[in-house]
């Protein structure tokens, strides 16, 4: 069987950090569905998903790894071309996926004890952002 | 149900990024299939499947990165043990993966405007690829 | 239908590479399905999942670009909180991600000649893993 779903939240950009573990928790508990799989799909070209434990400091150390791999202040041809100043954006977007696919069991996530499901949103202005997510199981 | 197909083309490697949505799209509306997703997987440990908006400055600006943090010219163990030059393709791959995930709903990907599906290939000579198309759903 | 399962193994960490390609293809041929994909999910924040030509150069190069990229002994905030010393390892974690999604057919997964299933464990101390795998197909 297949559920399609979707979140939405609204986001600062700049490499905002979302915890989006408890929406999609929520959807599956909520779904008719025991066990499967959940993809989460980010349509967007200037944003990703992964895991990362959501506290402060490795939320930080994140946004510096990107800062230090992915500079926002080098000469990006994206940027001369349309001049929207997010070439930095797209590329962080690249590396990191739109994609995410994570097990339930018993209609629960699952993640590890420190694990969370994160959004990232690399473009450099706020955003209402709207993920689809899709579960197929049974 | 699952379908499983496939789709093929060439590439000249050294980090050639093509353009595979149109492709993936007409397999996915020509299935049975209405609601689902698929997995495309690329048989390969020199070559990878990520998503982006597909524009020369983008694309270029990718190709930039990869030269900058995964260089072809500094030394690499598999190099040295196998002489085939391409121990950055291995590296670049294993950091970007060869699966993607995708939904689609009413037999049409769940992408963004400005967002395609490429394929990215990392291998120093031309190639004739040919990635897995797995769909799963009703 | 949904098959899910497990499988174990210990890691000394600090970036120790498992090869664990035998261990999933068993799981997919003693399922009772014939075509499908199996999701492979670490449930850490300090792991991941990708592929690679398992060979002792391309396994030591991939460990030489995170040493270069996300150096353990760069100042970390995560750190400064736990005082765990795996800062290096959480970043690590969430740029090559805990999920992986493969398809197979005929029991068989539709991996490439020289491209094995791998697991990375990036954490600063050993650990007894268990990893979940979920298949879905027919």
């Amino acid at each position: 069987m297949v559920v399609t779903e979707s979140i939405s939240f609204s986001t600062q950009g700049n490499g905002e950090i979302v915890d989006i573990t408890e929406q999609v928790a929520r959807k599956v508990a909520d779904s008719e569905l025991n066990d499967g799989t959940v993809t989460i799909f980010s349509p967007s070209a200037t944003s990703s998903l992964t895991t990362l434990e959501y506290e402060s400091g490795a939320v930080h150390d994140l946004q510096a790894l990107l800062d230090r791999l992915v500079p926002q202040d080098i000469e990006y041809r994206h940027n001369l071309r349309w001049r929207d100043g997010n070439g930095h954006s797209h590329v962080r977007a690249a590396l990191f996926g739109a994609s995410l696919t994570v097990p339930f069991v018993n209609k629960r996530l699952t993640l590890g004890t420190w694990q969370q499901l994160v959004f990232l949103d690399f473009d450099v202005r706020p955003h209402d952002r709207e993920l689809v997510l899709q579960m197929l199981g049974e």
